[in-house]
């Protein structure tokens, strides 16, 4: 829909290359580098699938020993699916560059995202390694954004640049892949973030936690998970800043909003770019007992395929909505107190259609590329919100035809 | 699919009739019509969503203070998301039917099927109940399960005879409408059984709850439910038995047996009967450590678009199936004890692709029109079953015209 293809700023001291490995595709890169300073810090998360693919696991392994120098990330093959083969080459891959480089294999993290169930082609990209190496330079993000995609159709890449209270100009850049999880196999949710400033490695992984929660872990397609998933941040320490340390100072306030920022600006460019996607779709829970409770009635809303398939056919089928809030698991909901709105359009109040609601006011909205469904469930204080999109013919062609 | 249009043994004492109403519909039946003998007993399920219609909740209440003689549905308007004046409606159609038969109000249970949030068509109704008494007729299974039908494409009708130990030849029969539940707005899913048999009262409400638990409960198409959704089982006590009390006895575990069959029965059609549906898929998850978590797989790997998409395409895609796995939530889950079969054929094992699959054996199973998924999740004794269908392009046809 919306092209994200703004250039980043780079981050001093943080170099990127792209590179053609051929691991699955031909004529275009499928293999980044990202490159660190010595003294960096990286906070990551990862999918919190239970089949966790082999890359996954040996990064958590590295980043539990040693502060990463390289982020090595290819696209084609996801080295999922792999059992202890996968693990084998992926921590071989580590070895390789390590072997290039001089550093040690734990400073290496390995990032893979494609097909599942296929072995890596190890000595493809081990051949690619020292193209790879030569290239590194602060400006490859938009290269760099590109060679990680797989069924994306437009790189990600988003940056904030803030002042810091002692009027020191910081930058954070990132760049992401995904196409709205649509397509786990093949759609995992990569992103790759860098800052310049130095930060506290448990302050660090604090301010990403938080932004991801708000970000990523906020969009939702089809409500199916990646083997793959994984974000990183990571600090240069370039800047000469003192490590920020104290999550209640103004600059690392200024830090996470900017990080935030730049997370939600990555995963709105990943609903954007879920094929099939017509519409986009912010669903509002206000008024419930905790967060808890209010996240599991916008997951409900968010993945119900017949909301969906009435959001693409811009059809104001509350019904639909009512439904879903009902089946939610909600204990003891009084729907007397439920209310539903289409933006600011009441729809449903006292558990019943709202007296004023029209149908060619609903469909006025639902005709919109982009809604708001929005449920106050009179219940205490606690909102969320969350960010998805309609269900279209594409989606199931997409996903039934890829591979076949 | 398959056409379940066979006829049912008429219940001695239990009446039916078919009438058209035209409350929505024109040029067919849109009024059933069930009369019990007196002293009959009626054991009832219904829909868990919070947003439960009129007459459900009408009908709950009326189920608390009397035995029903009559159960009044009636199709093309679900008389939910109405307010007060909705329970205002479905109470007066009982009074009306009351009136006539000279029965008390609370002795008429009320069911709608429909588009929801439009008000009740009364007057209409009402007119129809003099015509609908007339017609009342033990045969009239067939014409009865054709009113009741919304969006579905046949009749849905299931039977079983069987013996008593002391030699009774006992009967159970019922009717369900209801399209894969594609569309809870129009397809709510609604069940009448009848028995000739005197059951007790306590004893006939455990015997249908168990057997909807395995029939009804156990099928999902995309995991939403409807406002409407009601199960009745009626024991009309016209074969002359002593009123079976004891839920230990081999008469009642016969004819637990045989209302479960006609429960199975009539839930297949159902799922057969979701347009759109090309394929039925049982998925299976056994080795579990409780129900509660075979359950929450099964319906993880049923309700996973990506899942259904790859069924609909005949795509043997098993990274999919894993990654569902591996989002439901289960604690501490070793995937190397994971085990995952196309029917009979290993395609996961040790976290990794089984050695002896083949795409080629895999790809045969799923262009199969029945298609067994089964995990085996290594952890315990559990094990459960459900039965669901594939996503195609006509779900989404179908749910995002509907109404426009």
């Amino acid at each position: 829909m919306t092209a994200h293809t703004n250039l980043c700023h780079p981050i001093p001291g943080v170099l990127l290359s792209a590179t053609a490995a051929r691991i699955r595709y031909q004529g275009r890169d499928d293999l980044a580098l990202m490159a660190l300073p010595a003294g960096a810090r990286c906070a990551a998360v990862f999918t919190r699938n239970a089949f966790r693919a082999a890359p996954v696991l040996v990064a958590q392994r590295h980043l539990a020993v040693a502060s990463p120098r390289y982020l090595l990330i290819n696209s084609g093959n996801a080295n999922a699916g792999t059992g202890e083969q996968g693990l084998a080459d992926a921590a071989a891959s580590c070895a390789a560059l390590a072997t290039l480089t001089g550093c040690r294999t734990e400073e290496v993290l390995p990032f893979s995202t494609g097909v599942i169930g296929e072995s890596l082609p190890l000595a493809k990209l081990a051949a690619a390694l020292p193209m790879a190496l030569e290239r590194l330079r602060e400006t490859t993000w938009p290269a760099a954004a590109r060679a990680i995609m797989t069924t994306d159709t437009l790189p990600k890449l988003a940056t904030r640049r803030f002042t810091l209270a002692g009027g020191l100009a910081a930058v954070v850049s990132g760049m992401a892949k995904g196409a709205g999880m649509i397509r786990p196999d093949m759609a995992t949710m990569l992103a790759f973030l860098a800052t310049d400033l130095a930060v506290d490695q448990a302050l660090l992984q604090l301010c990403l936690r938080d932004a991801v929660e708000t970000s990523f872990n906020a969009i939702t397609i089809d409500g199916d998970t990646s083997t793959n998933d994984a974000c990183v941040l990571a600090a240069a320490g370039t800047l000469g800043n003192d490590p920020l340390d104290d999550p209640e100072s103004p600059d690392f306030l200024t830090l996470r909003a900017a990080v935030e920022a730049v997370c939600l600006e990555l995963a709105t460019a990943i609903v954007h770019d879920g094929e099939g996607v017509t519409k986009l779709v912010r669903v509002r829970v206000e008024a419930a007992r905790d967060a808890v409770e209010a996240r599991r009635v916008a997951d409900t809303i968010a993945h119900s395929p017949l909301v969906k398939t009435a959001l693409f056919a811009s059809d104001p089928n509350w019904g639909r909505i009512l439904a879903a809030v009902g089946r939610a698991e909600v204990d003891r909901l009084e729907i007397q107190a439920v209310r539903v709105w289409l933006d600011d359009l009441c729809i449903v109040s006292r558990g019943r259609r709202d007296p004023d609601y029209s149908e060619a006011a609903g469909q006025a909205i639902m005709a919109q590329s982009e809604i708001g469904i929005r449920v106050a469930l009179g219940r205490g204080e606690a909102a969320t919100e969350i960010l998805t999109c309609d269900l279209s013919y594409d989606y199931v062609r997409i996903n039934a035809e890829y591979r076949t």
